[in-house]
């Protein structure tokens, strides 16, 4: 393995957890789920599998200090900063690029820093089995076995078995559909056929950056002069002045969707989850006996069933009568969602964003 | 009208609209319909029809200061400050004989000082009428004609029409009866024959201390003891002494219930509320288009209905697909209640009592 790196992607400030969820402490920074962030769990899920000096942590300015503070044995280099946000195609690119000077053989496991995997072994099994696949030259997205029709997830159809063959089935990929509306979702659930698009990722550095030659060739440009400087004096005002013209764009859409040698590995069992509402933290905490899930706070509860209780700080939260609602209590705001409706809070964001009241985002 | 005083009754710590409603800032001091507190309110309701002279405030120690520093025109030697709680038949008592002692004429208005009254013409009116009642001797209470089977409040059968006649019809009191349950609340409403008991008196103070030395001998030895030194300096040693063992009763149960004279005086239309629980604060709050009553902070409301926000604070409150709940947000606790279940809030109190939660009462 000595040829495997991993790529984190922590730049992103999901607000889908707001109030919690802010610009300035997004989610993958904060304790949702036992004592350590989503950040550190990303990480602690790398121990013993790659070491700290092979994982690199593509992230903001904004964002750099707290995410050092959080994991302080990846060594400071290997922190590759975005000068402003250009989507997921231009942060793998320059990782990418990166990796490539660093180790021609380089291959990478790209992973978000927000998403909740219970079951670490058999993530570790998963991606041994995809690093044999991207050694043969394929581009290896970790598909997750759906448990639901899920209308928030992107969806993956698998095309015919690889010709190689591994330890485990492994699919060329046959096509993306972003999220589905729930008849679509039904279908493609029951028909066996899809995967929930992770977003996680593996390939060889060289493989990719040759997929971004032949789709993206403005943006690898502009990663090979990026690339030239890199460690040089020249590296950040480079960076700065290819960086920002860059027009933003998804790896998905940007390279996988029209990528020759997509493939998919179908996981299940991973436990996985993209804590992306409110309501995905059911899927991922254990509820008491009446289904209940506190996360944060002191609760009284009385004649309360399915409901979920963050409280920042020590407040004592009363529930009296109360069913299947989302209680989050921050110093400045209270949200209080019926569970099934927190994907409007994006609205709340607009909302907010609108009438300027920027203070709450 | 120079022989009428009023007496407010505000030592109550009442705990009903926890968690806003505190041991150290009960109910009647805070401001929850409108800018004023319902202690204010009470006050304001006399303008011009009582002096603040003839106003007498009896409260506790605890109290004395925040009540004063909210109705500063009232006289300090107005207030009347009992050593311990001792129930309401003792306040009565106490400020009757020190009327008495400055007035042997006095006609006493009792008021609670956490009501609510929304038709302020129509309650001057009623009590002119009662203060005609009573210069004959009777002890008034005024009736507040039921509008809706309620359970939380006491209820007063009417008897005979008085002998004398007044402007208005008035009778003998037949009979109390303590928050009833809900089917016999219906049958007491269907029948016509019952008003509920306000807790608004009017009895001259002669009439009301006969009752005190037929019914309740022992406390009225006390209070002529407490009348004897009044304005003397062993006042307070002696109000102290002759307090403090006093068995504390209401005035409905110790004096009224078994009252010769007992009268009730039949009031519709003042728009009455006891504000005794947070489901009543949407008889006396006016619901926007949705049924929403917000009484602090800033509410941003998606697809909610009939529900009630208190925020303390400038605390942006967000409701997403929510009905019928009640959101209370306070410093060190927010309650969350379906609506019609707010009596529960008693249970809480209870609880945190019994599990040593002194902090939050």
């Amino acid at each position: 393995m000595n040829h495997t790196y991993a790529v984190i992607m922590a730049g992103g400030g999901g607000t889908r957890l707001w109030p919690i969820s802010r610009r300035e402490h997004p989610k993958h920074v904060l304790p949702l789920i036992g004592m350590r962030t989503l950040f550190q769990n990303t990480l602690d899920r790398l121990a013993g599998f790659i070491s700290p000096e092979h994982i690199f942590i593509v992230t903001t300015a904004e964002q750099e200090q707290v995410l050092k503070s959080q994991v302080p044995e990846i060594p400071a280099v290997n922190y590759l900063v975005e000068p402003a946000p250009r989507g997921t195609a231009s942060v793998v690119g320059l990782a990418a690029t990166i990796l490539l000077k660093r180790d021609p053989d380089a291959v990478m496991i790209v992973l978000p820093s927000d998403h909740f995997i219970r079951n670490i072994d058999q993530f570790h099994s998963v991606m041994r089995i995809a690093m044999q696949v991207a050694d043969k030259g394929y581009l290896v997205t970790l598909g997750i076995t759906p448990t639901f029709p899920a209308t928030g997830y992107g969806y993956i159809q698998r095309g015919n078995d690889l010709a190689e063959k591994f330890d485990y089935p492994v699919y060329r990929m046959a096509q993306f559909t972003e999220k589905p509306d729930e008849a679509k979702a039904r279908a493609m659930l029951a028909s066996g056929d899809y995967s929930w698009n992770s977003g996680m990722f593996v390939w060889r550095a060289d493989c990719i950056l040759d997929e971004f030659s032949r789709q993206m060739p403005d943006l690898k440009a502009a990663l090979d002069r990026i690339g030239e400087t890199w460690g040089n004096p020249e590296q950040g005002t480079c960076l700065k002045s290819e960086w920002l013209p860059i027009k933003s764009e998804t790896i998905d859409y940007g390279i996988m969707e029209h990528a020759h040698n997509a493939a998919v590995l179908p996981a299940g069992g991973l436990e996985w989850s993209d804590v992306g509402s409110w309501d995905s933290l059911f899927e991922v905490l254990v509820p008491d006996g009446d289904g209940n899930v506190v996360i944060n706070g002191v609760h009284l509860s009385f004649d309360t069933h399915n409901s979920l209780v963050y409280s920042a700080g020590k407040k004592l939260v009363v529930t009296i009568g109360v069913d299947d609602l989302i209680l989050v209590d921050t110093e400045d705001a209270l949200l209080v969602c019926r569970r099934g409706q927190t994907q409007e809070v994006r609205m709340i964001i607009e909302h907010l964003k609108n009438s300027n009241r920027e203070e709450y985002l």
